[in-house]
């Protein structure tokens, strides 16, 4: 009985080459599930796709866990595998930072291998196409039960990539956030997490000043998009318990001009 | 041995949301085959979502149908899961009228609940994401053989909520019908269905003057696209039997500048 | 037990055709896996579908292989179904030259089948959604052992019908390709493939020049897109091989104003 597999990828849906991933894996693992996540991801979002693999995989079966985004493909960045802690998931990718977020969430790593020549590669070996080559295979193959010691060469855990999220910093009369990303509605997600939402809605009351250095409007908490009118904004508690930023029936990233990084001012309203 | 279930949403490719759905499906209900109909609905397109359910359902293996188009989304509009006549299929989703042509074509509605409070809903629920955190887990459940009686509260099937089409008006000298809605090639779908299908051609003959109000052109009745040479528009019975106007091998929505609700005016045309 | 079924359209995403032909599948052969190579084609791409069947299904498990990329739907073209030698693979789809370079890769047409008049279609067949009337249900069959004899009329594998490709021409000092066709991130694929790259890197030295009639731009042969700066070009070996012209981290086909068949000039850039 192989492991589940879920696939997240940049290759986005005009092409062929989730599918031949797809094709690889059940090839070499027939039995095995495949749970595509997304392939829509902006190109080469790694930040957006370590965010969103820590937000989803969970809700997974544990399995593998396959993420390419992989702007550096066939440079001298490392394909990896890596174990984490919880429940001996998998997650497999090149080591650029799209895999730090999930592992962190889940317990950390315990062991990973380097894939640069895993036996179980696709032969040849292309620069351009990684995920068939050689991220599909490997997530095929460990799908089966092979041992991760056998996918590839095994390195030091402390050596793998971290990501660095900007910190939100709260002052006394206003919170700095940042756009974390934005979604395919144009929702903003913010970096402030569940864990400080309430110190946030209590410091900045009922509703908020929205300022982003070139347009300020002043927006409710609200619960849900169709707590407001169409056209009107809103600040919510998302579907990850963050701090996000939308307007109903409306794109606010397209409205207020907001992109991935951006700093966003927000302060009490009144 | 699960029952199958077939899923349709306006969630759009960009993001982790119908994936998310899915691995919460495969996580409860490992065995149950998941069909995807179509993730790319125009956003709250709630009545476009109910013609394709009503058009497609039939096509697929009887099981548990999901549809979520959820403007309402956290609001107090019902989540419901509608069993009906035909087969014994279950029908999931918001009581915002996504479900209502399917019910009906399906023989109509034997039984349903109110999923608000089902215990089969993952916790905590949040506002914004229901087909994670409802729906998926409980049409994994309804896959699994749990009983509907199980999945929520039973509700009239009398107050579910039904979805009004606009009518076609049928004159001696034109046939005024309204626009369905436009597929994502431009093709017009309209409301004039397989069983007025004749008389309409026969009032017509064998090509129509089509009237938007801004526009006016002449088209053939003909059997398929490539009737016609390209850049030509046509009507034609499309694969749902129903009339649809369009123009081959570009988009007849873009270039006569309909949508979805508008008036389109058909006469002879000699 | 069923064989595997891929599956690739120019159907797209926003509509229900490619759910509801996996729909169709599952109901008649509810164990065959469905592979979706991509469903994101360009509208009506016949000879880049025929290439990414060629270049695709020889990574996927041998089966049922399904392209409907088919502006002549309804019309005198004839769906076919055609056995290979490789594998014992069948091919399905219209005859329009879309599966032809696949079934020249994969050993050629051991015999096929006209399927107009098949006994597996479903019943009304509409003039203009073959995929979920003849192809779906025909590929379902096959896949579930159905014999190829009983799925259609026997047809001579000389009148299927072939693809005629662009030749590039190779002068001393310049070669004259072709675009094959351009993916979704703007990448061109040219007509050389990997049994003339050799000759064309000795020819052309470490760079070249590449002009398109319009722009002239020079480019160094890399390995992989980081080999060369963002915004800056290169010349390389794709994925399947053959030379590929791009854009580190930009639409090579945009900037440079390309599309499928246009020719471009490269010679020696010193």
């Amino acid at each position: 009985m192989s492991r589940p597999i879920t696939f997240l990828s940049d290759y986005g849906y005009a092409d062929e080459f989730a599918g031949v991933c797809r094709a690889v894996i059940a090839r070499i693992a027939p039995d095995a599930k495949v749970v595509d996540i997304t392939h829509g991801l902006p190109r080469h979002a790694v930040r957006q796709g370590a965010v969103l693999m820590a937000n989803s995989i969970p809700y997974a079966e544990p399995g593998v866990h396959l993420a390419v985004i992989d702007p550096g493909v066939g440079s001298d960045r490392r394909p990896v595998a890596v174990r984490v802690e919880e429940e001996e998931r998998i997650l497999v990718g090149p080591d650029n930072g799209v895999l730090a977020l999930a592992t962190a969430r889940l317990g950390g790593p315990l062991d990973a291998v380097d894939l640069s020549e895993s036996q179980f590669r696709l032969q040849p070996v292309t620069a351009t196409f990684h995920g068939r080559d050689i991220f599909a295979p490997v997530a095929a193959r460990l799908a089966l039960g092979a041992r991760l010691s056998d996918a590839g060469q095994a390195i030091d855990t402390a050596s793998l990539t971290r990501l660095e999220l900007p910190e939100p910093r709260v002052y006394s009369d206003r919170v700095v956030a940042h756009v974390l990303y934005v979604d395919g509605f144009g929702n903003i997600a913010l970096n402030i997490g569940h864990d400080n939402l309430a110190e946030t809605f209590l410091r900045l009351g009922h509703s908020a000043q929205v300022d982003t250095g070139r347009n300020r409007i002043t927006v409710p908490f609200a619960r849900t998009f169709s707590d407001v009118g169409p056209g009107q904004g809103l600040l919510y508690e998302d579907s990850v318990r963050s701090l996000a930023l939308a307007i109903n029936r409306d794109s606010a990233a397209a409205i207020l001009g907001l992109a991935a990084d951006d700093e966003v001012t927000l302060s009490p309203a009144d």
